[in-house]
């Protein structure tokens, strides 16, 4: 296991504020691992261009890529998801009442 | 209440990718509502810098801002976070078996 660098949330968040980027994630997400030109396909973008997104969501430590042969393989990695996670998780009680709130006030008027 | 727009997770995390603008939103979410002019006092930067990062979280929805009188009182909305919070939520099977994995890893070896 490496060690993991400390998390840098403006990179995560950053990284993350990309559909493209987002879309790679949930694509790694259902497949585990995927070549980039596996990536790269379904994407109506050049393979530098990709590239570009995949070398930001590894620079957040979002992803890893190995290259194996000529195979360059990328995987997602946890913790900077859930450092990100759990930034937002401390204002969940906050969302959590205001729902709550919501959902009184509807009844009220129900 | 408002209708709320759509969720639009390209600014809510890139509104969340600055560390002065997550600042804000902690303070908010311990204070509940404060002026335009409370948060900025402790910050080292000019009032206009912070108005730009208000703007930023505005148009993300993480915060409403309303005027009454010469004040300008600012809230947290609970909507997008909560749609960001469920955008990772999503991978958090993905990072919960990542970290069983690295739990049964440091078990083996112990």
């Amino acid at each position: 296991m490496m060690h993991s660098p400390p998390p840098d949330l403006d990179r995560v968040f950053a990284a993350l504020s990309d559909p493209t980027r987002r879309a790679l994630i949930e694509r790694l997400d259902a497949e585990e691992e995927l070549s980039v030109s596996e990536l790269a396909a379904p994407l109506a973008m050049s393979l530098p261009a990709v590239m570009k997104h995949l070398d930001v969501l590894e620079k957040a430590g979002l992803i890893a890529r190995q290259k194996v042969g000529r195979r360059v393989g990328c995987r997602l990695t946890a913790g900077p998801m859930e450092d990100a996670m759990g930034w937002l998780a401390r204002y969940q009680r906050f969302w959590t009442e205001s729902l709550d709130r919501l959902a009184a006030a509807l009844e009220t008027k129900g």
